[in-house]
């Protein structure tokens, strides 16, 4: 296999750089390229990085780590259905590492999955290489379908109970999901009291990415909050998350905890919703 | 000035890299070399990094940046001090960037903060360079002990409220900061109600040292509680820190938040002592 252009040796170790920002370089020691796959939308690779495991890359980015996607997985997905009182139907878009569907799966009472995501090549790469992740999703209630998920939520109407917006980054394929119209797309796809969320950047180095998510989402829905949680390999550690609805209030009303996972408990379901001082001040500004 | 063997020049930027640890780099984009000094305990140097300010950083490691120092100072100190019920004499070990003792300096009903460093340079480079964490300290109540804090705590008996641990790495001089001996000693300085705070490392990258610091802890003190802040510039975002007293236990009470803070509010006291899953499950192992 060629050695991909954002991997480089050095003394005789292999280490892969992100390169994205301007002004912070994290590189990972790479035990091994597992696989590299150039598909109609992206660049992958799945690269098996000293200390975090089996990981996918996209674009030279680690988007999920064996070590800890599990965070960002659960984060996406518990807060929204520990906030429902009875989810049936649940729809995720993008997520195609699969970790969410997997945490999704969790609650019987749940009877369809809908998982789309626009690129099947992550899904294959996921369900092959990184099962801890994906959780090898056997679970005859996920139903995949591979299409872009903008155009998924404009056909759909009053179906869902909780719709999860589990994008990447808002470049290349993901750039229509943080856009207002795709945000009202969704509440007409959620039944009427159903939840959104959706994952809404660093707050600390895309603030304004986040502002911009809240303001659309609070034009549209009556109740919306953040909720961060520490991603170890995002840059910064905080990840934000904005709840979005128009009858469930998660500060007002959960059901108790009862699942199995590695980072939600039944403090962390309540205390996400805690911001630092400086986190909060630059909200909605 | 010479280029600090830490720093290379890339494509005529200047770029600081960390190399402490064996399978994570992470590279921060330099603005300017603002000061450089090697004092009989350490390499030290203030750098202007881009996103993150100036910065102190020593053999090589960012240990604090003008962007995200408060973090760790507010949480070091505020958490011990919205516990203890009326502080009056607080003791200091390590702290040398000042920010500590500037936000211990916020309650007024203490008498007297007395801070311990071995390394003078620290204070006198922080004290002029980063005047956004150490605050420019001019507040009387404040006596610098330029002498090593173990020393310092064995000759101490029943005088402080509260002791903050303020550490570098337990490598170089903070080796014994994290012993048991130590520990002990700093009970006896104590009050026999008082509480003592330690860092106690990184639950995800030095879990080893955070369970040696509780079990001794535990053996020393009646309670003890391991609390949780995210640091950006830390690998990883979380941090951790460790409270031990006989007699005052955060978790039953607490006074009521009144002081103005950054990164602390009346959510952050409480919710600190929160931790993930996968974080708690690791305790005491």
């Amino acid at each position: 296999m060629n050695i991909s252009k954002w991997i480089t040796t050095e003394n005789e170790e292999l280490w892969l750089t992100e390169e994205d920002r301007d002004n912070l370089k994290i590189s990972y020691r790479v035990k091994e390229i597992i696989c590299e796959e150039q598909s109609p939308f992206q660049h992958l690779m799945i690269v098996d990085l000293f200390d975090f495991g089996p990981s996918l890359i996209l674009g030279g980015v680690v988007q999920t780590t064996s070590f800890d996607g599990h965070i960002y997985n659960e984060m996406i997905t518990h807060i929204p259905l520990v906030t429902y009182p009875n989810p049936q139907k649940v729809l995720i878009i993008g997520g195609g590492d699969c970790g969410a569907a997997r945490e999704v799966a969790k609650y019987k009472e749940i009877e369809r999955i809908d998982m789309v995501e626009i690129d099947e090549a992550v899904v294959r790469l996921c369900k092959q290489y990184m099962p801890e992740v994906s959780g090898n999703l056997s679970d005859p209630r996920v139903n995949f379908i591979f299409a872009d998920g903008i155009e998924y939520v404009k056909a759909a109407q009053n179906e869902y109970d909780v719709i999860i917006i589990d994008s990447s980054d808002p470049v290349g394929p993901a750039v229509g999901l943080f856009h207002k119209e795709f945000y009202a797309n969704v509440k007409k796809a959620l039944k009427q009291d159903g939840i959104m969320v959706c994952q809404s950047e660093s707050p600390l180095f895309y603030v304004q990415t986040l502002n911009n998510t809240r303001k659309s989402l609070k034009e549209i829905f009556q109740i919306t909050h953040t909720y961060l949680a520490v991603v170890p390999t995002y840059p910064g550690g905080f990840w934000s998350f904005t709840l979005a609805s128009d009858k469930h209030d998660p500060l007002i009303g959960q059901r108790e905890w009862d699942k199995e996972a590695k980072y939600v408990n039944e403090g962390i379901v309540k205390s996400c919703f805690v911001l630092p001082g400086f986190i909060r001040n630059e909200l909605d500004k």
